[in-house]
């Protein structure tokens, strides 16, 4: 039997928030409190940012309730961080660690975290210096590696599925053309979540598209067409991140083509994000080549935001418990004698949807990502198949219930 | 006792739809079948313009399961319009009347469908035409008269205060500027729920403008300058219709500031609707205004747009009762002999909060709305009151929980 470490733990949180990475937090906590050997669990204040400042909050002191509240609060109550440490942050990370007798790490976010657990940990074994570290899995883009599915992603898929639920109702009440742009830069997994609370062929959203798939302007038109000559409306979910063949933004590509200016950064980045440019230029572009032919047409956009990854009181009761039971899971991990790890969901093979828990290698979930696979998109690249369906169904709950008299 | 009118009812809905509608309709509805007086109950399809195309849905046969089903689904189950009859329009919809012996109509909607239901109503007692002519009041922007509040309202406030709960602790873990966007284009009911889960003086909305209060530019920045020294963040909540002195809409003057160009009609109009322009103007000005001060600074806005009014599965519980009570209301007080009239909610004076239903005038609640009182709003204009708090607090339902670590 493998020795229990003796000295202090931190945890931290890291990258874009969710619904239920306080979940993964309070399940390490709760799996590692009263463990003698372990006299200080130290939450560190906005991730490395707060270890390098050694700016912490003393967790142990936390009752219950107050933990329970936390639990089902979303985003991280500990405060995120986008610093993405070099050797030399990790360094500095490291020394604190040595300072404050700290054996045991555990980092709550996406592969850029599992990458700085991996970077600190080989400094660790370098130094002969016991340290336990664990990268506990979050993302609402459902694109890290090895695990089935990511803690964060099925609430974020729920409220993307109820949202486009409604949406849809309220664009069959005053039909027209409506596009609702979802988050995910590079991963289409969200974005397909949209379709998931559809029922039948006439429901939206009609069209999906998916960064993983080339946007082109002129097959989108002739696709939202197709759909409004059949229904009379046409729902669309769209991702943030859709690119052309060349990978340029599509954002960019069509500012172009309707003679808006394009905002560019010092470095000649075009500004994508926290602005609904997106949603706004495909009306637009509708706009333009659809009037002639349908004078009163009626299209609008949403560009769904914050709210996909901070809704409160919505998230599904299957990503709470798994949030929660990667956190103790990680714990358990790191008292069980393993030195370092990331937790990965497995789907049971057969049968009735069930997760179990695993340790996998930290540089296995460590900096590539996870594309949604081509098979769950079909052939025409415009919406989900029935692949998607039954693996992204188990993990968002039950739906809002939807009734129609017309 | 007055007698029972002898024929047949239409119902319709009309207007930007809520999350709660259909409660209204399906309160109607349970009221008025079994009556033997009333042979058909006829759904108008897509409003007014379902009356005078004579698109009518046997509403008589659906059964109790899919009636409860709609009752809790968003937006307008029977479709919905925006056509504001004039007298013509209105002398079609009698004829249609006439041709099936229709001698109950209930008009679901804002003060424009009180005015429709009044036009019609009119020309009925000219004819001599027995009728019983009803609107039943919805809309998110709570902004009709004589009612204490609107059935729509609540919930939409519900969900407004809810994402800013959310979305605050989102900001608080990546500090920075937010900007939300809220519904309302000349009444600021709804920008004001943003405040009603704040619990504490350090959580957002730090700043909250109404279209009420004229917005000013340089007054904003001051603002968000002050709050961000304080807490080193702030979180905004802006209604979609804020306007200068003069009226001119915000999203205009800013967009000539900042060197943008405004889309405009065929008339001249400005384009406000279905955009993410608003927030991504008043994000613009606050960076160029103070990345001097503050290198780092991030800056992010989002327009909640249409799930503001739509979004399934998250209803005030009081809101979806009141809903239903203003439906059935309105029947009862059709079969009670009544002519004509409009629902409106009275609040208990004293104790705690209660809710009673009664008739109105259609001509008191037709046309003109009613702007949030200036006392719902601090002396400075940019944050809510008590007052306000105290109003709107019984309609949203129980929040969800919010914990803190930091």
């Amino acid at each position: 039997m493998a020795s229990i470490a003796k000295g202090n733990a931190v945890i931290g949180q890291s990258g874009g928030p969710t619904v239920v990475i306080n979940e993964s937090l309070v399940g390490a906590i709760e799996r590692m409190r009263g463990v003698k050997s372990i006299p200080k669990i130290l939450g560190a204040h906005h991730g490395v940012r707060g270890i390098v400042n050694e700016d912490f909050v003393d967790l142990a002191k936390v009752n219950k309730t107050t933990l329970e509240a936390v639990a089902v609060t979303p985003a991280a109550a500990l405060g995120s961080s986008r610093d993405k440490p070099d050797e030399a942050y990790c360094e500095k990370i490291f020394r604190v660690f040595e300072k404050h007798n700290v054996r045991y790490f555990f980092y709550i976010g996406g592969n850029d975290s599992a990458d700085t657990a991996r970077i600190v940990n080989e400094m660790a074994e370098e130094a002969d210096y016991e340290l336990r570290v664990f990268h506990i899995p979050k993302t609402i883009d459902n694109d890290l590696r090895v695990t089935d599915h990511c803690p964060g992603y099925g609430s974020a898929a729920r409220f993307v599925a109820a949202a486009f639920m409604g949406d849809d109702r309220d664009s069959a009440s005053l039909p027209g053309i409506k596009i609702n742009v979802v988050m995910g830069r590079h991963a289409g997994w969200l974005t397909a979540a949209a379709a998931l609370g559809r029922q039948d062929r006439s429901d939206g959203p009609h069209l999906v598209y998916v960064p993983e798939i080339p946007f082109e302007t002129d097959t989108f038109l002739d696709d939202v067409r197709r759909v409004y000559g059949r229904h009379g409306r046409c729902q669309i979910a769209v991702s943030e991140g859709i690119s052309d063949e060349t990978g340029t933004p599509v954002t960019v590509a069509l500012a172009e083509k309707l003679g808006h200016r394009v905002e560019r950064d010092s470095h000649g980045n075009p500004q994508l994000s926290g602005s609904g440019a997106l949603g706004d230029f495909l009306s637009d572009y509708l706009k333009q080549n659809l009037k002639k032919r349908y004078e009163t047409l009626r299209v609008r956009s949403d560009t769904f935001g914050y709210l996909q990854r901070s809704f409160p009181g919505f998230a599904s009761p299957v990503d709470q418990d798994e949030a929660r039971n990667c956190g103790r899971k990680a714990a358990e991990l790191a008292l069980g004698g393993d030195t370092d790890g990331s937790v990965v969901i497995r789907r049971a093979k057969t049968g009735k949807y069930k997760a179990t828990y695993e340790r996998a290698e930290l540089c296995d979930v460590a900096r590539e990502t996870k594309d949604l696979p081509r098979s769950y998109m079909n052939r025409d690249g415009n919406n989900v198949t029935k692949k998607f369906r039954d693996y992204a169904m188990p993990l968002v709950g039950e739906l809002p219930t939807i009734g129609k008299l017309v």
